[in-house]
């Protein structure tokens, strides 16, 4: 076991209803002029901006709206951004949408509060000094930005996909309304469920460092996801299976389900995030596409670990040996991956690289590394990052 | 499920030789005078306030001591803190100890940020408009006070024990090395398992709302206690052991595990806090001596809720209906309890109450609620209350 810091200032107000309470959210924050920044045209046609809108009427704060933002944010949004805010006095940014408005809202902060290029902070070229505040409204539960202290920005200029994490854009509150989510197609959905899990899957396998409680916690909720995504196949209007995947999106992200540990993997996510650059796929989706065969890339560095998730989370009888029982629990993790309706190969998410594309992708995943490496259950070099995209074919 | 509000800002920093970032977190925070607070001399005995001290000067930062804090903390000496703070113009409370010197801390917290006497907000007569700003190095992990909204003072003018919960005094950080909490004798560290685990059995065992991630991690938690406990029964030193409790502590009273719920019961803990108050025993011990005998009074309102714990925390063969299952759970729990040397009667907690003091502790325990009540499971009257504190005999 590790030692750690956590923290989650984040106050998350959860429920029907809670986007009723953003004005009065904003004003604990003291702020005058908001940024609202959203996506897609839905959460206008819906109304959710107007209500949100009209909270803050209410207590005299002033506001300018930006919408826009795409899956897989892009820096060319977060530069406008920056320029709109500067011009506006705007002095808090509030995210309206799912994980890309919300890392769109904090590249913004960053900028905003440090003279130069925003994206030094993301290329490894400067540590930012801090941030504006941000606050998010929750529409889309997969990526935990809502308590996340991360930020992923997409440079158009050679489509690079880069996070920059530090405790100054952990957001200062996050509106979380089940039923705001309701509408989504199944496809992000599921894929959101993934990143949940992923989440915390990516913490799990890890090899260095373990807790008894934070295992229970990242096991117990690994199967809430499980349970429910199943549930909203079925039933996507099911509020308390909305809001169970809600929350677990949360914690997931928030660094309760990493306490203890090294800090976990981490190299499926890198890995898609070079696919998610080049390729603008659902980042769950990619992620599904990649896991499996990431695991039985790596596991026999640390099958005792990959075997307690098979059988704890994935109810896999133990085998005679740990190494089978992990395989069992990786099968297992496909078959449940497939049965959300989640692509588990490249070729199911419906890209094909060439064979000059799979290695931009293994030599893109390595130099956005300090170390050129990626992983803790086993160090990847750039042949294994390029092997693996090409298993996962 | 219930809509609620997470709110948990305390920065944790976890780990061997915690205590040494105490100036830098105190700096964070922009205090100039701190005043060092703690109960027995032990603390200064290993060395710990010398070396918060000096943590303290190197950044230059004042302070000045008050120790003195006994469980059960009374409120002379929050009056005592709060005088002495005003004279040396202290900024910052820093809780060295338990939850009794965290708890007196935020309670000073309270006396300094606002005008009149600080026992109005125990007694229900004001509401405080704020409070000073704590911090914690943890050396007892039991009342998840550094985390918690909470602060619970005795005072000696009737022993009346009160609490006041505000988002106000969370602390701003808390330091927490296991290792701290070995020279602890065995009786304070199975009281503060027993307290750890019954800050989530109330939250719990409740009559309204229930979300399967916070049944999850309740359970997950409790399960890590009960493990952990023994294994400190042979092996006080096991740092990994100390530490799982310790940040079990924590979690078990920061609101995670009533996520969802109407809250919890809570009535074990006032009925509880009406022994301590007239008999000065033990917290975590006192709730073990009345647990078994409320969850036996009031089981049948929610059986399903108690079989549930009995079957995924205790271990229970599911039996031909709820109620049979509730019951032998209640009898496990009590089991676990005796295994650990707590007591499951007032008797065995070596308090003998007069007929008289039945009556006493049922009506101090009442007029303490605003609604003359206690309790979500089922709502306990006046008469309720007397009839399990003498089953409790």
């Amino acid at each position: 076991m590790l030692g750690f810091t956590y923290y989650t200032p984040t106050k998350v107000v959860f429920g029907p209803y809670a986007e009723l309470k953003t004005g009065e959210l904003v004003a604990e924050q003291g702020a005058k002029k908001v940024l609202i920044h959203y996506g897609s045209e839905r959460v206008k046609r819906t109304g959710l901006i107007a209500q949100i809108e009209k909270s803050l009427d209410e207590l005299g704060i002033g506001y300018v709206e930006l919408g826009g933002v795409v899956p897989n944010p892009r820096l060319s949004k977060v530069y406008e951004g920056i320029e709109l805010c500067r011009k506006e006095g705007v002095d808090f940014l509030l995210a309206v949408g799912g994980g890309s408005v919300a890392d769109s809202a904090k590249a913004i902060g960053y900028g905003l509060a440090n003279e130069g290029d925003v994206w030094d902070f993301f290329d490894l070229k400067r540590k930012p000094a801090g941030a504006y505040p941000v606050g998010v409204v929750l529409t889309i539960s997969a990526t935990g930005s809502e308590m996340s202290n991360s930020t992923v920005i997409t440079n158009e200029d050679g489509w690079l996909k880069r996070s920059c994490n530090t405790d100054y854009i952990r957001p200062r509150f996050a509106v979380l309304n089940p039923t705001l989510t309701m509408t989504l197609p199944e496809y992000q959905t599921m894929s959101g469920c993934t990143d949940i899990m992923m989440h915390t899957l990516e913490r799990y396998l890890n090899n260095g460092g373990a807790m008894d409680l934070t295992d229970e916690i990242a096991e117990g909720l690994l199967r809430t996801v499980m349970r429910n995504a199943l549930i909203l196949l079925d039933e996507p209007e099911n509020y308390d299976a909305r809001a169970e995947i809600m929350w677990a999106g949360s914690l997931s992200h928030n660094g309760l389900t990493g306490c203890g540990t090294d800090g976990g993997d981490w190299a499926c996510h890198r890995l898609e995030h070079e696919v998610g650059g080049m390729f603008d796929v659902a980042h769950g989706a990619g992620l599904a596409a990649i896991w499996g065969t990431w695991a039985r890339y790596v596991y026999k560095n640390n099958p005792a670990r990959f075997a307690k998730l098979a059988v704890n989370v994935l109810g896999v009888t133990p085998c005679d040996d740990d190494e089978a029982t992990a395989l069992a629990g990786i099968g297992a993790m496909e078959e449940f991956f497939r049965s959300i309706h989640m692509p588990v190969s490249l070729t199911e998410l419906g890209v094909h690289p060439t064979d000059e594309e799979y290695k931009e992708l293994a030599h893109k995943a390595a130099v956005a590394s300090p170390t050129g490496t990626l992983g803790s259950v086993m160090k990847l070099q750039e042949a294994d990052m390029e092997a693996i995209f090409r298993a996962a074919q």
